[in-house]
């Protein structure tokens, strides 16, 4: 969930200097126009210490007017608070119709840090979160719109900056021996956050993920998330008398949105930083698929007896190789006991059912293996991109897969998920020795010529689909495979990495 | 919650002779245009053993044209389906398009058994609640019409109907062992059926309530209701591409409907059950008044000392001696420690917050009372009656209200709802006092005479609120008022008891 925002995007001191102005210009005057609506905006900060949730909420203090503005920051609850229900000081909190209130933490904090430090049961925690879902429900259903931020730095990012800010005699106060024992737990804190976030990220009010380490990087992106999901609210509350529940068709802006967020550096995404030259020796690789073939082969038989399922889907980009790793990993299963489903546009029957029906068929019963050659991720892919899907269907995907995914694997299965990436070049040189080659003619397709046109509108729906469905359940693995005996050994190594990890809790 | 379905509804031969007839054309009728729209309808079947869930469905397939139709009950899970998440067979089993589904307890089985019989703990069936929550969203934001039906039959229904059927020899088979088991445990079935019903009634997928002792009235009951739902349902679909969230504003339609459920015998309600001569003597008043202030007057301070709050909130018709009421309760109050809120119109300040901001204003530090003088149930009375909230927002107030109470129960506050009862004559008497009284004149207003041509309309949402949040959480009294005596010593003997009753908590 938070790789995408460990990809250490900048924005240079001059690109700065070009975008802020206009940004906090723009924002001002939506901020005087949203005094005349009949809506409040509640901007919650969360995010690990150090990523600069304090500094932004100054920043845009400063940029915003302030009587029509307040900030919160909760400590301990005070003795007029402690003795009401925990939502009771956020109620008397809320801005009225009009306002933007910024909310430090806020009803995020309990429920984390009592993850992290007193070790909440699963469904406890998930009965906190259930509670500020209702929480956020009844404001967004009221036309309250809720805009949240998850500011990160890395586990590495994070030391850095305590001691950079311990350096400094101006700013070493601010680190306390608290902040680094919380350092030291940085694991325990993803894990309750993610599956926060998870949770709590519905399409009436989804988390931006934003990466923290550079301030002007997280300024831009801020602010233009704010300024556009206030403009976009106000496009749907005048639209219709009851607010809608999830986002209209998207609709073009100048600056470049990635749908939702505003990426001040759009060209940095998930994908540019994996290293494409990536590779295995031809000498190399006959011998190391065998061996990984035979270690599968051993694994897949001890889950089966485990009554260890296993559900695999691959995605990537046309040509990447799905199918050519699909093949390398059959031999390693049990044919009688492994099924790959190829997944293409819905036929007219499954297009009369929920499109996760479709998947819910193929699940594994137990011991088995399901691969998907593409899978229920075309909801967030092409069928967002092509506009199949209406945004409203898709941000919610996002929630239903989780959903999905977590029930598959509450019920033991392994759930293994690849994106297959190539770069645009290698898929070019692809496509053009597919059209010479008579007996590989037929998989290429006036499609896939149309997909190459959309390059980047799918890579920022890879960048948000890894973004909002990489959990710690079910985890995304990328695959580097403009070298395809590199990506064949990868995808063999990760399938035999998941079933060793969950065969090992057996014995644990 | 289930004392709405308790009254003892019948509908006599001769009516039903009248109305099942066309009652069947039409539902055919719907069922066959149903089969050319987008949607397919889940009809869920929960209830009582004995309350008539397998005979209602045996009967609507008779009605109804079987092709398009399915009916699914189910016992352990089947090898196929132990092996997979559990969702799966539910999955499987969904209808198309056009098509109608009856599902029998279903989804709900499980939870409530294992809480019943294994005592599941509160969190984790809250949790299991959600898991079905999660599954009845996706499919309804899909486009999906979920109509769930809980059949109910009082503790002695319930046990003079399993009598009948093991008396007559064709149908002793049917009471097993297991039954009565279970109806020895018919209070934990309760609890957890009303928490479930609770937690899973959105506005999206509300559940209905049917009284199931009389097979007429069931029947009358549940196929009205269907095709009321089903013609909404339709009605929203056509309207725009987006499934609504909630449903538009009610439409007059030809059949007598409260709102959402079809009530074949609208004349009794939860009020017209009450006894409304109930009295207490003039002679015995004064004493036992004073005898229950100071037993109250003790207890406030107790709850005071064990920090526990009171909430009370008052509704009811007008000039049904609220007021009268809580003067009665203040003398055995500690005044510094209590308040009296009267609840107006909206000021315009709190006219631009959440409709219940204005109510967690003024909820009790610990160890204190607030009492409401009219309440957040405003929402679901006055506002939905003369549509000042939309249907949709008074449908998910339920929802939100049970969950706001819930947040104060779980802070150990008592929370008590008295709906002070008069019926329309003697309301119409003590209007005609006030207007003869100078100095009671100010009472009575335009809008008086206003709501009393409401009052069907008052009590067919009275009706519906009660059956909506009358929860095992915090539960409605409601006071025969026609003597204002015996409704002020009602008033005082529950304050009292729900006092003790949380103070008894702490000892054991």
């Amino acid at each position: 969930m938070f790789d995408t925002a460990e990809l250490d995007r900048k924005v240079s001191k001059e690109d700065y200097a070009e975008k802020a102005p206009p940004l906090r210009q723009e924002l001002l005057e939506t901020q005087i126009a949203l005094t005349k609506l009949n809506f409040p905006v509640i901007v919650l900060f969360g995010g690990v210490d150090g990523a600069g949730k304090s500094e932004t909420i100054n920043l845009l203090h400063e940029w915003l007017d302030p009587r029509w503005l307040v900030a919160r920051a909760y400590g301990k609850p005070t003795d007029e608070a402690a003795q009401r229900p925990p939502f009771w000081r956020y109620w008397r909190d809320l801005p009225p119709h009009g306002r933007i209130g910024f909310f430090l933490s806020a009803w995020y904090s309990d429920p984390i840090l009592n993850r992290v430090h007193n070790g909440t049961s699963d469904a406890e925690f998930d009965e906190e979160l259930d509670q500020i879902l209702n929480f956020e429900k009844a404001l967004t259903d009221d036309g309250v719109l809720i805009v949240k931020f998850w500011m990160h730095l890395g586990r590495d990012a994070q030391k850095e900056r305590f001691q950079q800010l311990e350096e400094d005699p101006l700013t070493s106060w601010r680190v306390k021996e608290k902040d680094w024992e919380n350092w030291e737990k940085y694991d325990d804190f993803t894990e309750a956050t993610e599956r926060a976030i998870t949770k709590t990220s519905r399409g009436e009010s989804p988390w931006h993920i934003v990466e923290g380490a550079d301030e002007r990087y997280r300024t831009l992106s801020v602010a233009g998330t704010l300024l556009e999901r206030i403009r976009r609210h106000k496009r749907q509350m005048s639209g219709s008398g009851e607010p809608p529940q999830a986002p209209s068709p998207a609709q073009s802006e100048s600056i470049r949105v990635s749908d939702l967020s505003y990426n001040p550096s759009p060209e940095v995404t998930i994908l540019s930083q994996l290293d494409m030259t990536l590779s295995v020796p031809k000498a190399d690789y006959s011998a190391r698929l065998e061996e990984l073939q035979g270690r599968l082969s051993q694994l897949s038989r001890q889950a089966q007896d485990a009554s260890i399922s296993t559900v695999i889907a691959f995605e990537g980009w046309d040509a990447a190789g799905k199918g050519g790793a699909i093949r390398r990993i059959i031999p390693g299963l049990d044919s009688r006991l492994s099924q790959v489903i190829p997944i293409m546009k819905p036929s007219p029957e499954e297009f009369s059912y929920h499109y996760l029906w479709r998947f819910w068929r193929h699940i594994p019963m137990a011991g088995r293996v399901t691969i998907f050659d593409r899978s229920w991720y075309g909801r967030v892919l092409v069928e967002r991109v092509e506009g199949f899907a209406t945004e409203g269907e898709w941000m919610r995907a996002y929630a239903e897969i989780n959903d999905f995914e977590a029930q598959l694997v509450r019920n033991r299965t392994v759930v293994l998920k690849f994106w297959m990436n190539i770069t645009k070049e290698e898929q070019g040189q692809r496509f053009e020795r597919r059209k010479k080659l008579p007996h590989k003619q037929w998989k290429l397709t006036e499609e896939d010529w149309r997909n190459r046109e959309q390059w980047d509108a799918y890579e920022a729906a890879v960048n948000e689909m890894i973004e909002r469905t990489s959990t710690f359940r079910a985890r995304w693995t990328l695959v580097e495979a403009n070298d395809k005996r590199y990506a064949r050994i990868k995808v063999l190594e990760t399938v035999c990495e998941g079933l060793e990890k969950e065969l090992a809790k057996l014995e644990s």
